[in-house]
């Protein structure tokens, strides 16, 4: 089979042309295949996502299902292939979606009439549906969601980052006002914000993006935006206020409560498996991943220790044990096998960034006690009593995740700089990346030189930010707007 | 828009066509959008699914996610995208396949150098990954399950049995042994099995598909036969051992532990969004669905009825006290809506087959009481204490699953028969349906002519049947071999 490897082809194309960059491009590769979270497919632009990876996805759906459905919405499933008329509806979306479009050309053997095309998103065929479905205000709001596989024809892939085909979760939704609809924008963005910190562990600024950066179709786009360990930033999700742009492609109208009719206000907002990313840069040191503890598919992990055979009976009957008490509290896992030595194990599962690891060896037995290791400070402690073990444990999974939340915090804020001078900007982006912030007249001009000068883009425009007087970075015009900048991934 | 709903068009024709049969369909297309299970889409042979619908097919997800999880396997996922000439390593494979598929031919803007098929199941791709990751017995059995969509370009459609789209799990596993591997997949079909016994509340027969309806590319397939209450058979899920087929085209080779390079042994297997359609169809009514309460999104619904706003407070406070009550119990739902009657809402619940209403009006919040409804047998207990409420709810809910298992189970008991004239099962297909044991000589060509003359076929070759002698239905020749055949969706 002459297939190649398709993924990160681009990536290693980019690894010889700089040096810190290149090895760091390199170390994000290693640990995903290392750790098992992935592999490269023969598909161009597609990775695998293996059982390691799938289940840390697992665990960010749950916990991002269950909030969404929290705050009212619904999951459905549209079809995946959308005649392609429908794409070409709203304007802007066409145009920002069209260079990137799989497109179906033949079905069951024969040329189709129309071809279709495979979701890059979803708001067309939705929004189709919605029309039918949205008659009377009593109708509104409509909360929906899909959980998806969605593909879009990237040039440059990388996995989990930017693949052809993705996994991800679509929020698209319909309200009687625009009110409304900027409320539910928002709200969703504070879900995504609370879902960062609060599960992923890690802090992420809020606000909205420029006209460059905005969604195809969209009115205003909001984005979470968090910072990785090499002081780049990543955005994490998005949230989009659609105005009546669809509405009015798709005829979604309505009659109001006060009589007349009148079209629907919309948001659409979305987090994808790039979430898997941000957290292997995000968190991840030169031993591998560092997960934090609420979505990490095994948050202890138990390493027996022996060398007879007589050792080897009571060291397991004692891990056993152990397994057993934590197990309610904990997702647990004892790594029985034979054929690797301990030192082995402990590499295994810090690579794979597994918060806490438990050692038991035949001294631990006899003194009643075990040894516990953290994956994200390397501490160790020795001697920890049998006794009590199980609220030790559930106490040190939430300090762990607290502590890699503080340090990313930390690291952050040591990391955001606010710059006047576009010199000073310019070496700080080529030495030091991190956030910078600085003041931006609003021209679409100074941003594009900006980025094509340093390589940074404008990431948000932070809410509820105070006016503060100032000028343009780029051009030096008086203004009193400020924004955060930094290279992104 | 010029777009015509395109699910269930065929249906229509055949509508035209016979009386009774064209009943039953439009029931069943009837009972999908009435109950908002799904909707027509715009797309030829896909539908919508939603959110009641979806609903449904998560707590089939859910169940089924972790008795596949309990048996060992391990969730992953693979591009959706199929290099074409993937298509063509399996022989049997692709002749099954070829016909059904989508194909993508451009993608960014570009002709493909190489078309890609949307996956109509993932055998290909799947152990193109298999021969990366399987080199030596201790990497055996690879046991991976993934939940995707596929797509098979299908000429006759309908919602939930038949769609271009459908969502489903396949499971694909590698051994070391062909025992394993046959082991694999008959624990598998087990656990289909339990699944719709247990869960869906549908008995079904196990037993072997005869060369005509073998998954292509497969050694040996197994299916779960249930019968829907129109007396016809419905597959519900198959179990595949494959042989060393899929393992010989990928080159999946493993170096045994006694030494030798050896091809793996394969098995896949899979249930899909069709599982809905044998819950509607296997225990539906003229008022609509009847949902197994361990499956149903609401398996109780609490209806306050009340003419005064007096009224309205006490009994509404009632209702949320009884809702508080049942929460921890039971998915429950309190049906608020002012702009019904509780008459409308009565019908509304029944059409959508929640297993338990409970009824509160004013008389009952004064005697301290509620009243009960079973919506499979329609019975209605008045005065039901207070006091006790959850335990009886919770028991109530086992009856009732135990209950239309039950009915399903006569009812398949009434509706099969030991025919032995070829006359006789004509007159039953025409007249009856059902299942009919008989004697087959093992010919395609007896098997295909009885599907010519009477649209029935061989639905299995049960396990474990004893040897009976007799002669081959159709056309005499004597055989000990039986098999059950029925008109089947």
């Amino acid at each position: 089979m002459e297939v190649k490897d398709n993924v990160d082809n681009q990536t290693d194309i980019q690894e010889e042309e700089k040096g810190k960059e290149a090895e760091r491009a390199r170390w994000y590769t290693d640990t995903i295949l290392q750790s098992e979270l992935a592999d490269y497919s023969p598909v161009k632009g597609c990775m695998v996502i293996r059982p390691y990876g799938y289940a840390l996805w697992e665990q960010i759906q749950k916990a991002l299902d269950q909030m969404i459905k929290d705050t009212g919405h619904s999951n459905a499933y549209f079809p995946m292939l959308i005649p392609e008329s429908f794409m070409t509806k709203e304007k802007d979306h066409v145009e920002g979606f069209a260079p990137e479009c799989a497109v179906v050309t033949h079905g069951g053997g024969k040329k189709l009439e129309e071809p279709l095309i495979v979701r890059p998103t979803s708001e067309t065929i939705i929004n189709y549906m919605f029309a039918k479905w949205v008659q009377s205000w009593r109708d509104l709001p409509l909360l929906i969601n899909q959980w998806a596989n969605v593909v879009r024809w990237e040039m440059r892939t990388r996995m989990f980052l930017r693949t052809t085909e993705f996994l991800w979760q679509e929020g698209h939704t319909a309200h009687a006002t625009a009110a409304e609809a900027e409320e539910e924008a928002q709200r969703m963005l504070g879900v995504y914000k609370d879902f960062a910190e609060n599960w992923m562990a890690l802090p992420v600024l809020t606000g909205e993006k420029t006209e460059t950066e905005r969604f195809a179709g969209a009115v205003r786009t909001y984005s979470i935006e968090a910072m990785m360990r090499d002081a780049k930033a990543l955005q994490a999700g998005t949230s989009h206020f659609l105005g009546q742009n669809f509405a009015k492609a798709f005829e979604i109208r309505f009659q109001q409560a006060e009589g007349g009719l009148e079209y629907a206000w919309q948001t659409s907002w979305g987090v994808s498996t790039r979430l898997v990313g941000a957290i292997i840069l995000g968190h991840g040191d030169e031993k591998g991943l560092i997960l934090p503890p609420r979505l990490a598919p095994i948050q202890i992990v138990i390493v027996p220790i022996y060398k007879s055979d007589a050792e080897k009976a009571t060291v397991l009957e004692r891990c056993d044990q152990v397994y057993n008490t934590l197990k309610p509290i904990a997702r647990v896992h004892l790594d029985r096998r034979e054929q690797y030595t301990p030192g082995w194990k402990f590499n295994h599962w810090e690579q794979k960034g597994v918060p806490v690891r438990i050692n038991i060896g035949p001294k631990d037995v006899a003194a009643n006690v075990v040894e516990i290791a953290r994956r994200d400070t390397g501490e160790k402690m020795r001697g920890v009593q049998m006794d009590g073990l199980e609220k030790q444990l559930e106490q040190l999974l939430s300090t762990v995740q607290a502590s890699i939340f503080e340090r990313a915090l930390a690291f952050r804020k040591e990391n955001t700089r606010q710059i006047a001078d576009y010199a000073d900007f310019k070496s700080i982006m080529e030495e030091k990346n991190g956030f910078v912030e600085a003041h931006w007249c609003g021209k679409t001009a100074c941003e594009a030189s900006i980025k094509e000068e340093t390589k940074a883009t404008i990431r948000v425009i932070p809410f509820d930010w105070k006016a503060v007087d100032g000028k343009c970075i780029r051009c030096g015009t008086a203004t009193d707007k400020r924004v955060v900048l930094a290279k992104a991934y």
